[in-house]
């Protein structure tokens, strides 16, 4: 992750224009905390349902199951400007780095007033043996399929 | 329990027919616990953010600023079927019980799957004045506005 | 709202003496939302983790397993007083109403300020059969294992 | 950030005797997700809990006043091993590195089992002027109090 760590932490805001999957996630009043803005924590409940509903839009799913399983091995967010409920938010999602067991999601969320990310980061996760829970190859095909979508190669 | 005479306890399930109101609220990942559904505390977060839009939507917030505020002092929820995510929720809102200083908001929860409430509850709102956080009349212009709202009679 | 019956709305603030379970909770700075307060629905995530702690501590799960499982079909909480992180409480479980197939927890919060209930509420659990999902009678060795108990009787 | 970061995603697990601070935090029900284990959005929320209760133990919210704020403006974590409700965990928190306006934590996640982070990261505040929310230097008094502290040193 040393090289894909650059990108959220170091680099100015991302751009919508450099995402080609969004997944809407309502905010809730509850999500803001005493500051009156977003905790940062959700934001990474935001980056968790955005992958699932990327994987699940490009039917990435099936890849992904027995004996297979994917958990989360590290997640960073870089927090651009503050967003408050309520309103909604688009994540964008795109592959970054495809490793032998790892796969780091770009995340990024994106409020209606801005193309820029109002916060940015990375979701890594990593191919298990459901059995043995020891990293394992991430399958072909769910290779094969990355490839075919928009925005899958480095960049 | 038994004994209560509260709506959201004792009736059959609410319709979506009786609701003019909806908050869609997207569900999310972490909001499935290890039953693998929504997890019971998460509906009053979904009740209190479409409490919030019903507001916002009619423009009732005006009604409720200083030296006013309202207080959640009670609530509650009957689960009559089991949701999960992903997928997204309409939440239904409109008003029980207009007492002198409290507003009681009857909220469900319906799927696209049906038109009946997988869940629905109770949200009590007391109003307060801000300095001494006493309990104070509602506002006559908030009771006006709601007045003129469908759904908003006792049903 | 107002001719509810049930014990958590209509009641005083129940008292700390009367509860001989407490499960210690710590608060979360998340927890506060714009008010600077504990939002309404995490006092529900308390109950949940305390009536677990209830089921833990009194070797109570073991008569609630396969082929049974407990869901939660109703909830409430009257809110005494505000209560904000940091922090901890204390939730106080006890036995309310118990029914063919359902158990009535019920739960009070409690600081470190007060022995009169900052919050309570009921959390009623139904058991079902795993495979049906349809009520099935409480076991009898679980009932029996309540009626050892302090505070189980109906008070 | 760029060399900060290297130190919670490229390492070893951080080890318990490293920290001499921690803040104890109950785990709930509800944090567990499908997968029966705490989901990995709510370990931000033990690490800005644990980040509050440095400042508060240590005296230090008195220099993080008006006219200054400070705000996350990055955080990240690596998931070492799996945690699961119901117990509790020690969140050790350190000061990692001082810059300008910028203080970053590290935080570990350690539960009674082991001495070995279950969970690590950084939790990255940026002081800011509160009425123009830009950055502003860390008060001298900040950086004074925190080097008289124990494992306040770049380490």
């Amino acid at each position: 992750m040393s090289n894909s760590t650059t990108k959220s932490s170091n680099s100015a805001p991302w751009h919508r224009q450099d995402f080609s999957f969004f997944e809407m996630v309502t905010l809730r009043w509850a999500d803001n905390d005493a500051y009156g803005h977003i905790n940062n924590a959700h934001y990474y409940s935001f980056f968790d349902t955005a992958v699932d509903g990327f994987l699940l839009s490009n039917d990435l799913r099936k890849y992904l199951v027995a004996p297979y399983q994917t958990l989360v091995v590290a997640s960073e967010c870089r927090y651009n400007s503050q967003v408050s409920a309520p309103g909604n938010i688009d994540v964008g999602v795109r592959v970054g780095r495809l490793g032998t067991s790892s796969i780091t999601y770009e995340v990024a969320v994106f409020t209606k007033d801005s193309d820029l990310a109002a916060a940015q980061g990375l979701f890594v996760h990593v191919c298990v043996d459901r059995a043995t829970q020891r990293p394992a190859p991430i399958p072909e095909g769910f290779k094969l399929a990355l490839a075919s979508l928009p925005n899958s190669a480095q960049n």
